[in-house]
């Protein structure tokens, strides 16, 4: 089976490594020259609207899936012509902007902060009237990694700061003074069925994931299966959906979708017995989903803007080096390591280890 | 890092999916057109003995190493010029000749079946009478899965069969009434550290590796790591071994070593904390060795000629499939599944069930 995938960076390249063993091929529609995933598959390098190497792409392959959930609809629209495309337009659509993603949560009646669309500084004023401050104003679409959204504490910082994101259509989201950050990994086969990954708690520096932790037997593991199930199914959804909440109050808040594999969900290449590539592509296919069983204790830490030394990094015991062939660049996903342990004490001291090679 | 690797079949293709995420690029020199490892990196095809190409291949990479012990003397010999080549020219030279490996193995005090250097018919009748019947005559290169040899039974087996095997210099082993085939793989540093995965037991049909089970606190574990560890010292080895032996009354004889990743590892993707792959990846870059301890209950079954439905195997609870991307072919390995468990019971029934994918 050969699979399309718009978009050629980490994501795409761990599906491949994670595909080929299903005896899948893979070609990547990317404009960058230099797309990580374009070692291991095809890469068609031209712009996600450029419909000659759109239709080339969708002539080679039997499906197309993304690795990115900012694709502009048209592509989408145009690829689903002539192939199957997962997850759906209708899924994107949806996931690629906060006003639609929020509203959906609310009418599934899943808790959210409070939020507003604003599409002027006069409904910004109106809306931090009505929420209060502190909020935080999103830009609706291509957010990503803490970038196209600012916080506001004071008055002072509310003045033109629809001018400061650009004039864009934002939503204002009320701040929740959240306890704990966490993802529910999902995947939904073709025929509905549903699988989750444990609950995954995540820490975020300057707007950017840094270290995820696979929970065991999590007191709110039921809630959060209930509301992403919700969504998985409003949406008739097919593949890998990353949910992210807010732990507030002992409860759950939504905070966001993302509609493909998720960072928080790398641990489960070592730590999980079917990771979420493979599951993924598995619901894709249509083939039956996998374990989404935790072997172990696991942890992910995100490298940023570098790797360290390579030799250090893998003398670390059960580490696991995942390192996406990028330039490095601060501010920019570079790599991660997976860490597996038998135990929580010993993982704890292992996710030490590889903070102090991270800071040094 | 730039990894060059002689031969593009599923090894190569194996150590590629380890070693991408180590950061590493892969460049294979093989003469198919259909090597299935060239999906994961370059490709350049030419014949092993090819200079033009192999000096193409050592000006791109940082290091060489091999996927099958049957390359020429001289093509190792020719690289060795520009680039390091792991493991080394010597350790090739005896895995390639079952008389220089057996003699080796006698040499270090291992125990090996009885075995005589067989030149000529005369040779054949004359080790006939000296060592008896059953015993096995095998051309002393390029044998593999049970080709390049012949079992002789009675008197009559033997007229003749040393033109039956092409009257190219062979040994006479023979017969040993083992109980059970084991392996040992191995992995030694460029500094000479070495660890052991724990001991294997193996099903072959056919002369066919069929089925291989990790074993848990086998008796003959450090006697086995015992020989080996004389085996990897003595070439001064660099890389993954691989070490087979029959049971014998409760000990070991040496039956075959392989210089490289070998069929009887391949559990370790899933079933061990680092894989063969990612080891022998290690060890030739120079890199700190990875635990080879097992992650619960692993067992490997080989898809001969052509894999089963994608469908039936993943749909077999833990079982990972490995799909060669090869075309199917009676008797050619074409791909295998991975089963791991928590414990041997559940291990031994997911094995049946794979089985029973086989024979349908």
């Amino acid at each position: 089976m050969k699979i399309g995938v718009i978009g050629g960076g980490q994501l795409g390249r761990m599906l491949a490594l994670a595909g080929t063993p299903l005896g899948m091929d893979f070609a990547f529609l990317d404009p960058a020259p230099d797309a990580c995933a374009a070692a291991l598959g095809k890469h068609l390098r031209a712009d996600y609207g450029d419909q000659e190497h759109l239709r080339q792409l969708a002539d080679q392959v039997d499906l197309v899936t993304f690795e990115f959930e900012s694709v502009p609809a048209e592509t989408v629209a145009f690829l689903s012509q002539f192939v199957p495309v997962y997850p759906s337009a209708e899924a994107l659509r949806i996931a690629r902007d906060r006003l639609f993603e929020k509203s959906m949560f609310r009418d599934l009646g899943i808790p959210t902060p409070a939020f507003a669309d604003i599409l002027s500084q006069a409904d910004l004023d109106a809306a931090v009237a009505s929420i209060g401050l502190p909020a935080v104003l999103k830009t609706r679409t291509l957010g990503y990694d803490g970038k196209g959204q600012k916080v506001l504490r004071t008055p002072e910082d509310v003045v033109g700061t629809f001018a400061e994101l650009g004039s864009v259509p934002c939503l204002l989201e009320g701040f929740v003074p959240f306890t704990g950050e966490v993802s529910l990994v999902a995947v939904r086969a073709r025929d509905g069925e549903t699988r989750f990954y444990p609950l995954v708690h995540n820490t975020h520096e300057s707007g950017i994931l840094r270290l995820s932790v696979a929970s065991e037997g999590h007191p709110l593991q039921s809630l959060a299966e209930d509301y992403v199930g919700r969504v998985l199914k409003q949406l008739d959804y097919v593949g890998v959906m990353a949910f992210e909440f807010f732990e507030v109050d002992g409860g759950l808040k939504a905070n966001e979708i993302a509609p493909r594999v998720h960072n928080s969900g790398h641990w489960t290449i070592e730590g999980a017995e079917c990771s979420q590539f493979e599951n993924h592509l598995r619901a894709v296919a249509g083939l039956p989903l996998g374990s989404t069983a935790k072997v172990g204790q696991s942890a992910m830490l995100n490298f940023i803007g570098e790797v360290p030394a390579v030799e250090q990094v893998v003398a670390i015991d059960d580490c696991h080096l995942h390192h996406y062939g990028k330039a490095f660049k601060a501010g920019r996903k570079v790599g991660h390591a997976t860490l597996r342990s038998n135990d929580m004490a010993t993982l704890k001291a292992r996710i030490a280890e590889v903070e102090a090679l991270i800071s040094n």
